[in-house]
């Protein structure tokens, strides 16, 4: 059988031509579904709605993965492992079941933290014969950048991304033009006061929000469109770029 | 007047749905032209013709650029500005003869390695009275990762982009997981002869060239692949990431 992992940016407005090509050619979507009330889900409907509605979308109920916020990194590394091989063994039995071309759709693109390919990988080695491609979609520092209008970095310079749990390191080893993914609620800025941010929530979503500034100058408000981003859609994510100047 | 700034990925497989629409809105593409032999005003073109055949593309020339190879790093700044103004102050003249809604067609994303946004705000300082808008694209380390079915980075860790310029800089600071573009001709990879790389040329297009491996084990095979790239399509651009692993 045959599998795609297709990039859909954050939703129908950035799905490319030919995402919505192997879109159309599928048997079917498979979607994970985090609860009833999951706002990626909806996208993917919209996605499928727009591009493709006689492809049915079977969603895979998530299972359940340790948040808890004081995880040491090896245990954090465990939490996300359990929770890939348990997602894998339920993709497993619906492929197994359905065979054909199922198409994964990954928000954003597959390629930056995003675990599709890796949950694939471990579908295989569950035994299930199955080849699969993917296509790129639209990532989020790239709609931060668009939506600022800004390029990720200086004239031949480096762009730098990691997370938010690693942006301290990042810039205490010099670099000086971060992209943070991935943040925890309370990212605690103060030590690149002098930086400059371009940050967004919500990208492309309900509760979309844009701050750009002196860090030390913006820090406040950002918080409080990080809460009304939050209040409006009912989640939040976010993402900034940092720059030293 | 407004001005778009739509990011085209490799070609029309790449065009996302809101780039599509405001193409179509757009009363023309302004487009600069290198040569009468120019791989990628002809990709241009062929986005144009596939989702806005009515709306007229303007050539722009080109100004030509010092690319002398043993330039230092001030003047390889000194002629990359020197290139920009003179192509702000063409894209001035068509701007104000023509206002209404103009649109720039990116290669890849505009917000990585690409000129057009600095090149808008110079014809703003020109005195063209403008407004721009910008529409991310997919871009070639998105495409690479996509065509090798990996993501661009381990599990919670960072991807470091760069130029390949400063690929042994990013190295020797500690950088484990770069991905280089602008790539000069002959670069030389010995030092990372341990590392991984995950190669490609002329991405989405003629001459369209893969490979992977131990550094040291396919170093010879990518000069071989990037001289076939060059020779089927007339020109080669590559891309890759390597990783200490
Ligand atoms: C698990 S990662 C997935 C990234 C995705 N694959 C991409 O290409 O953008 C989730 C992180 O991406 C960023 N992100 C994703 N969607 C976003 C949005 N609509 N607005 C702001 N940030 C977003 C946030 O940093 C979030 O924590
Ligand atoms: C001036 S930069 C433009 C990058 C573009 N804005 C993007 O988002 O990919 C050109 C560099 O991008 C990379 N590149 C662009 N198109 C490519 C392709 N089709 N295949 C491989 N590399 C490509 C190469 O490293 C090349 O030197």
């Amino acid at each position: 059988m045959k599998v795609w992992i297709l990039g859909i940016g954050m939703g129908p407005q950035h799905v490319t031509a030919e995402v919505a090509d192997a879109l159309r050619a599928a048997d079917y979507v498979v979607a994970s579904e985090k609860s009833s009330d999951d706002g990626l889900l909806a996208v993917r409907r919209a996605v499928v709605d727009a591009y493709a509605p006689a492809v049915p979308i079977v969603a895979v109920a998530d299972p359940v993965r340790d948040r808890s916020p004081g995880l040491t990194e090896p245990d954090y590394a465990r939490a996300v492992a359990d929770w890939h091989a348990a997602r894998a063994q339920r993709y497993a039995d619906v492929l197994r079941a359905r065979g054909g071309v199922a198409a994964f759709l990954v928000w954003g693109d597959p390629a930056l933290y995003d675990s599709t390919i890796r949950i694939v990988d471990r579908v295989k080695d569950l035994g299930v014969d199955l080849d699969y491609h993917m296509l790129p979609g639209i990532s989020a520092p790239q709609l931060l950048a668009a939506r600022h209008r800004i390029v990720l970095h200086e004239v031949g310079r480096p762009v730098h991304i990691t997370t938010g749990r690693r942006l301290a390191q990042a810039a205490a080893a010099g670099q000086e033009n971060i992209v943070a993914m991935l943040n925890p609620d309370e990212l605690d800025l103060s030590a690149l006061g002098d930086w400059m941010i371009w940050w967004a929530a919500n990208l492309g979503a309900a509760g979309e929000r844009l701050v750009s500034g002196r860090v030390r100058d913006v820090v406040g408000q950002i918080a409080v469109a990080r809460a009304a981003a939050k209040a409006e859609a009912g989640w939040v994510m976010d993402v900034f770029l940092v720059r030293r100047i």
